[in-house]
């Protein structure tokens, strides 16, 4: 098994990667890693040379260029020769922390879509609150537009990943509407519903709404990428204004309710836990030949190598593998 | 100044209504109320009776009533009514705390649309976390698919509201969209960028992420319906699931964590206090001829009251006569 990861990625990058690397590798000796970038920078952060690669380039895309120009003109940037490495069989699988769009783009046109699969979707797995083991969602934003035709992909991608990976049985894969009847929707969601429902491989719980979502109604929520980069980013938006909210009422509230903080610590600590996305690993740009996975660009070496642990199960599931024989065998478009 | 309240609308009607109008009564007992509804049960919590009128009738539209079937069959319910009056110039504005989708469609079909504006949008004042005055917000749903021409009028009719019911000087309008560059977007983002940077009348900021919304990134944002729908819905839903997941660990925090939770009692419930919409009064069906407000089935009287505050402020600042006005000189689609 061997991972190409993007090495410059990231605000913390190279030591957060490097060091996320070295952490994976405790739990995954097995795992062949290709650190692609400025050789001194990344050999300073590695402890344990063995099955670690290192393969030098100055060149890298900055987190403020231009998608897909960066990736057509920084030939040899540490993502794109990490793309070209899985597209040429040198590595099974990419992992970044860099400019999201780029990798989108070099997953894209380097590494390549699985055959029938139209747009593939930037998909996370996202925490309910509550009891419950997250649900996968997408598209997050890979298009800003989708056609009912990419949402039924999404759901067959989606339910793959849930079965496969998250090891749930038939998961329950809902398409996010304005209402939960079979009527409602835009024109979009309208004619998805009638191709969910009658796909018979995957487990179509019917429409679900924006308010249920973290309560966990499905296994895998499927919408068009501009709704769910702006669901993603809702919900991101509204839970760190309240942390913020409930910290600084916390200050305000004078030393009876400071006391009252002291005490609730390990609570509020357990809240931020449950809402750190980055404990659920990271997004995966899901449809293409391989794994290609994007975390934040502030992310730190705990989640790099829970990541890594992801990827390692969707290599060990062969779950890209098995959507191929699935798109190649079955009549989808 | 009259208004027509359909009291049989919402999940405590007639008590919470008919309460609220009471309340309202000591703040305006200007203000002239028509009460649609069963008499008698209207009658048992009416305390004073100056400048009430009951219209009675047997007839009501349920919560799950087809709404554009509702408005055509039930021609004599309460909410039906209601609108009739406005559009017979026997009322000035219409209040129901009823089926949405009916009062959506009494509005369009009854009370009729502002000449040249397409497609009204549902528009809410929304709390910012932190100091501020809110925004607001269109369209949450009346339309599941809008035209970029669409959002350019949201954008005039929000701007409309911002500076004469809100009184904010030279409101922030903001376009909802996936990025903050001019070059993002889907096709109807683009196409209404464009649009709204050509407004003169408005001070258009640009686009503006879901994820700063409630940080009071703009204080008009607009956005297609299907998207608002989802953004409010997952705004509720996090801030809901938030606070009960926060009311949970408090619970299963021992002793030491419910001396705390004790101790912190104010402060969660000022947070509560910040996250109640109903404080902010309720959704407007905007773009018609005259004021259709709407509020939370499960509203009380105190919101109620709130809620003919604003009305009161839509009508004595007149912002609806003004954007007749506005579109009528102006050349607007």
């Amino acid at each position: 098994m061997k991972i190409a990861v993007d090495a410059m990625g990231g605000d913390f990058a190279p030591k957060a990667i490097v060091e996320g690397v070295m952490l994976a590798k405790q739990k995954h000796p097995e795992i062949e890693f290709q650190l692609y970038g400025k050789e001194d920078a990344i050999r300073e952060f590695i402890t344990d040379e063995k099955n670690i690669t290192i393969i030098h380039t100055d060149e890298k895309i900055n987190s403020d260029d231009e998608p897909v120009k960066a990736i057509r003109r920084k030939k040899t940037a540490s993502m794109v020769l990490a793309a070209q490495a899985v597209k040429e069989g040198k590595a099974d699988a990419i992992f970044s922390a860099g400019n999201t769009g780029a990798l989108l783009a070099a997953g894209l046109f380097i590494v390549g879509r699985i055959k029938k699969v139209e747009r593939p979707g930037l998909m996370s797995t996202l925490p309910v609150l509550g009891e419950g083991p997250g649900f996968d969602m997408l598209d997050l934003g890979a298009n800003a537009e989708n056609k009912p035709e990419h949402l039924h992909q999404y759901a067959i991608l989606g339910s793959f990943y849930a079965k496969h990976v998250r090891k749930i049985t038939n998961p329950r894969v809902g398409l996010l509407n304005n209402g939960t009847e079979e009527t409602k929707g835009s024109e979009l969601t309208k004619e998805a519903y009638k191709l969910l429902n009658a796909e018979e491989s995957i487990n179509f719980v019917g429409n679900v709404e924006a308010r249920d979502l973290l309560d966990g109604v499905a296994d895998v929520v499927v919408t068009d990428g501009f709704t769910g980069n702006a669901v993603l980013k809702t919900i991101e938006g509204t839970a760190l204004g309240l942390m913020t909210l409930l910290k600084g009422s916390i200050t305000d509230a004078g030393t009876k309710g400071k006391l009252g903080a002291l005490m609730l610590k390990d609570t509020l600590y357990s809240l931020k836990d449950k809402l750190d996305y980055s404990s659920h690993g990271g997004a995966v740009l899901f449809g293409l030949k391989a794994p290609v996975i994007k975390t934040h660009g502030s992310t730190g070496p705990e989640a790099v190598a829970t990541t890594i642990d992801q990827i390692a199960t969707m290599l060990d599931t062969n779950v890209v593998g098995q959507l191929v024989q699935f798109f190649e065998t079955e009549d989808h478009q």
